[in-house]
């Protein structure tokens, strides 16, 4: 199998091509086989480079991941903003976040993966970045979300932008079976009961969340 | 470092022994550096055996920690439902998921190990009997947690259960920042915003989702 042999880029756009192409072959192999499963190796192997070419341009496998975080970030945050303005009921908030969650896969799987595999073995630098952008796309997710549902405080919505990421990590992976798990529920029906499936367990968690936030309020007052 | 060397194990209670052996020593290493951290040939080193002979009495280490989450899984049933008996307020039944919860971190972190990393790697045989474990102590919490909260169904009290769970796993790692990250909120504290602390964003949740799981019963009538 020949694979194309890249020369040393010099120039900006060579580098930025490289970049591309380095992102371009993490998340393909990621949304193959799951980011659990992509080495720095298979990614430097896909993009027909050396690791220690790769490393060039990301420190760390993680920190490519953290670098497709950041970018599905974005695209989620646009997703949810675009269809809420086109949205009049309070309701559609918690279908429109559920909706675009089940959407991405890869940024689900990303997520799940972020505390305790992707914030690791990073640079200051990469995790300065990602945490400014996190920061960033919370608060505009929570404004755009408290417009479209009078019924929640900017912090409320903020709130429910987090649990919605958190539980969307946690979620997308208790919704995929692991082999021998997917056997076993195969076997027997009605231990399958425990394998939420994602799009509806994420959309009650989330009305239930919206609605029962804001009844906090009084005793916290 | 000697360490104490181990002949083959014949009898029943010395089988029994030598399993007691293995999972104190993953349980012993999984609180001190992380379940993630933990590898076979350490448990292996930690209680002088060979790793070919742990593999007789676990197959594997996923298999070591998913015992140790069934048996976290008993102790937090048995936990609940004890404080749940001498409980008269409807409102202490999140106080008590989350309190129980937050004294347990071994246990929370098995549950965000769990989906993406101790159900692979594991025989049907011990999925099977992690999931038999699972699906019994959820219905046990479901009722002990309507009884006590009148305010909830059985079935949305199970729910409320599931949800405690996925949610003390992912909030466990999320509070827990890397050395990395950990830097960088020290040296902008506003970003920490964005660390949960674990036992107040557990709470609020959990009271939120019993507040709002009822809410969601005519829309589905």
């Amino acid at each position: 199998m020949t694979r194309p042999t890249f020369v040393r880029a010099r120039r900006p756009e060579h580098k930025q091509q490289r970049r591309e192409a380095i992102l371009d072959a993490a998340r393909r192999l990621a949304l193959e086989s799951g980011v659990r499963n992509v080495t720095l190796g298979g990614v430097a192997a896909d993009v027909g480079l050396a690791k220690s070419n790769v490393v060039r341009y990301f420190g760390t496998r993680e920190e490519i991941y953290l670098e497709l975080l950041t970018e599905a970030g974005h695209d989620w945050h646009d997703a949810v903003v675009g269809r809420l303005r086109q949205t009049t009921r309070p309701g559609d908030v918690v279908t429109v976040l559920a909706e675009t969650l089940a959407d991405r896969p890869l940024f689900c799987d990303l997520l799940g993966q972020l505390s305790q595999h992707l914030e690791h073995n990073v640079s200051l630098t990469a995790a300065r970045a990602f945490k400014e952008t996190a920061l960033q796309l919370a608060g505009g997710l929570g404004q755009a979300i408290a417009q479209a549902h009078p019924g929640l405080t900017d912090d409320e919505a903020v709130e429910l932008t987090h649990l919605a990421a958190w539980l969307a990590g946690c979620l997308y992976a208790a919704s995929r079976p692991s082999p021998a798990v997917a056997e076993l529920y195969q076997q027997e029906p009605r231990l399958a009961a425990l394998c939420p499936p994602f799009l509806p367990t994420l959309h009650r968690a989330l009305a239930a969340l919206a609605a029962g936030l804001p009844t906090l309020r009084d005793r916290s007052a």
